[in-house]
């Protein structure tokens, strides 16, 4: 492997993730938070210093890199970001538990949006603000971010845009990769930006506004108050609402929009199969939970709140959806596994896996009765290739295995099988909240340090989409090259 | 599809029911049961007439079977043996309910051991024995039964068995269908005199060794007492312990020790893999129970039985392990999928598919690396051809869609996630109880009538490895032929 590219690459994120930290100094500035302001200008300086020593020690003529190199650079930058963007919390004394401000910063760059807090109010400002910037950041991906401003970086980019973009297929839009960052980036700051204004024209201060729209853009979840978006007022509701659905969507279809494409996009399996199933997840749990409401309008909004929610393994909530009957409850978490759109800020096994694996398992029931019978998967109007169609059918075996591992590494907790269950669904498909300990009222405080660990760790495993990091931690990733 | 032979072949399974059903008529003659008696006279009088006049309408000359016909003919078959042998419970007025003795017999055939009782000390003997009966005939296959003494039924056999021997591939031993079912009856019918023999020679009395010799032979479960095995000498539960596990492994096994292929049994991956679970198993439960034995020695008996029992998807107990700590239970809950071997009477994904699973996964990690190598997955020393290795990929996912969705159906029941969840698992792998309202000190009694049928059929999807039963149920399956 080319192992000084991929420290190079490294180095070059350190100094990125710098400059990102100047945005929450800002804010700490804005409101005067000076035990923050210096915690954040350390954490940045000494993430500068580090990120370009390593960069000019590695630099090297050999820029050609691999599948490999691209996992590794991958799953390295992720964990990284997090152990460097958890430093602010405890310098500052806002979370004093290193592991915590772990737990938290993973949380937030891979958009789950899982708490270790149990009083958000008394957070500063700028804090807040730097909790909430790691889901944008994380939502659209690090590295492709940092693809989009570094010029020139490597010639491959593309094997680092699949292993960080989610989903079966990495369409490349443009013929280089850095001028698909590019777009990606561009569309979703506008969508960023008009969130923003249409949130500050209701009951949200821009502050408020601002920081609830990291956390839908992101699909991560991340609020300021500990009703989440309980307290604000229903217009505010159902513009997050809106809007975390338009972020669960493939973005390749907003750029086919864009270049005015909009036959091609009315086409989409996966943006109807997820617009169907987001509208089946709302009917069945309005008319489970009417009877607590006894309002059909609240029990409709707060179900197509919470269905957008989960679906798009956001994680806010306006109400205390624990307390809603079983099935519901069922229903949220078939939903937080599926997930949303491939390319889209979302986590889950994406609705394009789903319905490939449908349709695999239909060619299945044909082939037993015709065994002979030549048999193929259309998706999106195109015949799929069978060694994307095995990869999507493995991809899940080893998703449900990693469920169960987690699942079992944490089982000692005392918190009853729903809540682990949930906690783990909750972090390993980048959500959030889950049912009982874990619920939207409560949080992850309780568990130990070892299971924090193990959480942050599945939030990494899911939000790569487990194999880079998999291959990354493997030792024979690392031998020299011939 | 060839109607007729499909409706012969069920006619003729009509004529075989009301055989099995002399019986427990036998037994109800020597413990003078007289209204059970006339319950079983009836049932198997009025089976063996409308098989015998189905047979006779249906005759046909052209007896060519294929998959299709295999697959409907065994669907048909274990829905309609279920509803005909639930008949004597309700004659009897064991059960008064038929919706619960429908319950209790697909329980019986399917090897499920999962109850409705309430009071299983106050059932008549020969319902007792008719209850664990349907567990040995269950075992081995209904239809393999009816092949292995009806001489001559149908040319293509091999459909009938493919339909309902469990695992990913079906061994023929012989060239013959019918007398591949021959020798497993055989060795089945061996190793069950054994360890009714063993039984016999410790504190059982002969009618409750032949009844908990059913139980394990077909890794069903249904015993004769509420605490189960939990009152019986250490001597007798360990000896079922071992047969347990025993009739967990494939029986493609024993016949090639037979025929002196020791060599190739002891090569088999399958069986090391299975033990080396068991074992892992044994220990982790061993060490997370002590503390509430204080003694090694009962912590490990009582580890490996339930191990054994949950593992081959017996569901026999010697201890309430509801009570046991989440981490053992979270362990029993995997072994609960996983299963035992495949050619076992075990349920279960089958160890066969989980070690396949592995392989495959093993293997994307390979080609995400390197693109363009050629990559085989190799199973007991043979590379598994790309059918059969696609097709354990997509069963996976048919199973867990499969408990997904029966979870989903019962989940408006009040009982809480973990024994809701935990009753999937245990009916849809065919092992009996699960954890909490239905743990081993309970039932499924207090579920309604709706989900009792949606239980019945998980357990028999489980048990017909799910697609015969979907095929069956698809009404194009049935259309005439050409």
């Amino acid at each position: 492997m080319n192992r000084k590219m991929v420290f190079y690459i490294f180095g070059r994120i350190g100094q990125v993730a710098a400059f990102l930290l100047l945005l929450p100094a800002l804010v700490a500035i804005i409101y005067s938070e000076y035990v923050q302001l210096r915690a954040f200008l350390i954490t940045s300086l000494a993430s500068f210093a580090a990120g370009s020593a390593i960069a000019l020690l590695c630099k090297t003529k050999n820029r050609v890199i691999y599948a490999k190199e691209g996992f590794a650079v991958v799953s390295l930058a992720w964990i990284c970001m997090s152990a460097v963007g958890a430093l602010p919390f405890v310098l500052s004394g806002d979370i004093p538990s290193y592991v915590d401000a772990f737990f938290e910063t993973v949380s937030g760059f891979t958009t789950t949006g899982a708490s270790i807090l149990t009083d958000v109010e008394a957070m500063s400002k700028s804090m807040l603000f730097w909790r909430s910037f790691t889901h944008w950041v994380g939502g659209m991906g690090v590295l492709v971010f940092v693809m989009a401003i570094v010029s020139n970086m490597t010639d491959r980019s593309i094997h680092i845009m699949r292993a960080e973009m989610p989903g079966p297929v990495v369409g490349k839009l443009l013929p280089r990769g850095r001028d698909t960052a590019k777009i990606l980036y561009l569309i979703y700051i506008v969508m960023t930006l008009v969130q923003i204004l249409l949130l500050w024209a209701g009951d949200m201060d821009l502050f408020e506004s601002v920081l609830h729209t990291f956390g839908s853009a992101g699909t991560g979840g991340f609020g300021m108050k500990s009703t989440s978006i309980g307290g604000y007022s229903t217009y505010s509701q159902i513009v997050i609402g809106v809007f975390m659905l338009l972020f669960g969507v493939n973005f390749n279809l907003y750029f086919l929009l864009i270049i005015g494409r909009l036959k091609t996009v009315l086409k989409s399996t996966e943006l109807w199969t997820y617009l169907g199933i987001a509208a089946a997840g709302v009917v069945v749990i309005t008319l489970n939970i009417m009877h607590l409401y006894g309002n059909f309008g609240t029990a409709l909004k707060d179900a197509f709140f919470q269905t957008s929610s989960i679906m798009t393994t956001t994680g806010f909530s306006t109400t205390d959806f624990d307390l809603w009957p079983s099935l519901s409850k069922g229903v949220l978490m078939l939903l937080m596994c599926f997930g949303s759109c491939a390319g889209s800020t979302a986590g889950g096994l994406k609705i394009s896996r789903v319905v490939i694996l449908f349709k695999l398992i239909l060619t299945e029931i044909k082939r037993m009765l015709h065994p002979r019978a030549v048999t193929s998967v259309k998706f999106e109007g195109k015949a799929v290739d069978k060694q994307t169609l095995h990869s999507v059918a493995i991809y899940f075996a080893v998703y449900v295995f990693c469920v169960i591992a987690v699942f079992l590494a944490i089982s000692f907790e005392p918190f009853g099988f729903e809540s682990n269950f949930s906690a783990v669904l909750a972090t390993f498909n980048n959500i959030g909240p889950g049912f009982g300990a874990v619920g939207p009222t409560g949080s992850f405080a309780e568990y130990t340090g070892f299971s924090k660990i193990v959480f942050s760790f599945a939030m990494l495993l899911g939000r790569l989409e487990i194999f880079p990091l998999i291959i990354a931690l493997s030792p024979s990733t690392w031998k020299k090259s011939r």
